[in-house]
């Protein structure tokens, strides 16, 4: 009998899916952190994203489903046998990262942020001016389906939406104009808003540059939810203190936990959260991962093809 | 010659379309409080919401258009001549008010009020749960324009809408569900979102009591842009503090501004905004008011029925 290690936090009713599945298998419900050694080895299927360092390679290990999108630890030689197919849960923080990053714009539109902190200091005032998503043009870096998703919600709010994408290709849905991340300093001028959901890759580290930032509107706003590492934190800090940019919001920063001496904290046009976008914030994130995962525990039983392969060169999925 | 007293604050391009629409009138554009008591009695039109006090019911005012969508101040007896058709600018609000609602309920859903205390502490943490506009129930209660505008935007990102309206009638696009005023306390439970933008009328005045604050769940949230007489402080305040709501974001409170030392202001899970939902925020809104008041000095100078006009008894339009 083989062993499905779960690791993720599962309810009851997702336990019963799981379990009806795999009734032909011994499954191990283990929280987060908790699994031995012994249990990891043992595996035939491991449901999370268990240390990478604990896996040494094992040769019983069949499938690693991640509940992550991201799945650099698990990528370098050695950590995983050939053996192992990697899967991630790209998918399942469309709807939470989407909705994180809808807010934070209208956030920095409507001012919210200094109006709290108005209110910390028992202060009524008018701040006088706001922006409106309805006929703001939002530029969209990074056109995969977080992208995509936010594009809609701003749409449906009368923003133009100009997708920027690594690759040319049709137009999406909902994209009222498409070009390539190499042509973006084009588009960066019209930008009422800038959102950045780039992946981690050699190309976009310190992808906005000093230069990127002058090229913006000084109305503009900027919000990253991507990957710290797009945008330096001094540069950012220079282009909100000089007001090459109105003001943004980073969900991510270069160095995580953003260090507590860091001078952004106190950037009164910038708005901190703390990688909150996306994890378990919402039922409905692990309501896709347990679907991911019931469906490639099913592929794995039946010898199917996978969904969600992971590409052990790129790290995203393939 | 007819005097046409302009007080909004217009543009050039405004300015170039009411000269051209009342060529035969003598048209003066004076700041919003710079108007003399004799520019007013000698106004045949006012264009702006000139104080009240200052009108002393003139025979030769033939239209006063205000800017604001309320006329408390215009309606008592006296303050205009029979003569005078009174105006509003109701419909130039629905954006920008919808758009403050709106981003005041994402604010609130994703805890972007706590992540703002946490950052003025320098402080990197994670508060775990978030709420979804997705799949969440959200009560509209007052379906004027405004709130159909909030619903629409709030359907857009997956909400089911109820809304709550005093007479009954059929159930507008864009809403799930329709109640009677008097019927709210039956849905009042089901709301993830109370989302409160009634008039201000003699029904409304302490809408929100305590019962209905126990109602409603302890993880829904309390929004309201109507009029701050709708809810007690201390009401609200109470319902704050003892979690019979999870959180609650105000732009308008029964005094304004509200005073220093109210004790609303230090309630972490309030969001107030001064007042700030309307006004001339965003440019739609002046372009609206200048939409409206042109046809209605268009059809004032033709002697044909105006549009936007003020029922005296009510305060709101016919």
């Amino acid at each position: 009998m083989k062993n499905v290690l779960v690791t993720i936090p599962v309810k009851e009713s997702h336990r019963a899916r799981i379990d009806e599945i795999a009734k032909d298998c011994c499954v191990l419900y283990v929280p987060a952190g908790q699994a031995t050694e012994e249990q990891v080895a043992d595996a035939s299927v491991i449901i999370g994203n268990v240390p990478a360092k604990m896996i040494k390679a094992s040769d019983k290990l069949e499938l690693l489903q991640l509940e992550s999108a991201g799945a650099d630890p698990y990528l370098p030689a050695g950590v995983l046998s050939e053996k192992t197919v990697l899967c991630n849960s790209t998918g399942a923080y469309n709807r939470t990262v989407s909705e994180h990053a809808a807010a934070l714009t209208l956030m920095l539109m409507k001012k919210l942020h200094l109006y709290r902190d108005q209110q910390r200091r028992n202060v009524w005032k008018d701040l006088l001016t706001a922006m409106s998503p309805a006929g703001s043009t939002v530029l969209v870096v990074g056109l995969g389906e977080i992208g995509l998703q936010y594009a809609k919600l701003m749409k449906a709010m009368g923003a133009y939406i100009i997708g920027v994408k690594r690759r040319e290709g049709a137009c999406p849905e909902g994209i009222d104009e498409l070009v390539r991340t190499d042509e973006i300093d084009s588009v960066l001028p019209r930008a009422d808003v800038v959102f950045s959901i780039l992946p981690n890759t050699k190309q976009t580290v310190h992808f906005y540059t000093e230069e990127r930032f002058h090229l913006m509107k000084e109305s503009a706003v900027f919000i990253n939810c991507g990957r710290g590492n797009a945008v330096e934190g001094s540069v950012l800090l220079k282009a909100l203190q000089e007001g090459q940019i109105a003001a943004a919001a980073i969900d991510v920063t270069e160095t995580e936990p953003l260090p507590a001496e860091s001078p952004l904290w106190q950037q009164e046009n910038l708005v901190i959260t703390p990688h909150a976008a996306g994890t378990y914030h919402i039922p409905h994130t692990l309501e896709c991962i347990v679907d991911i995962a019931c469906e490639n525990l099913s592929h794995w039983l039946k010898g199917e093809p996978f969904c969600n392969v992971v590409d052990m060169q790129t790290g995203y999925r393939r």
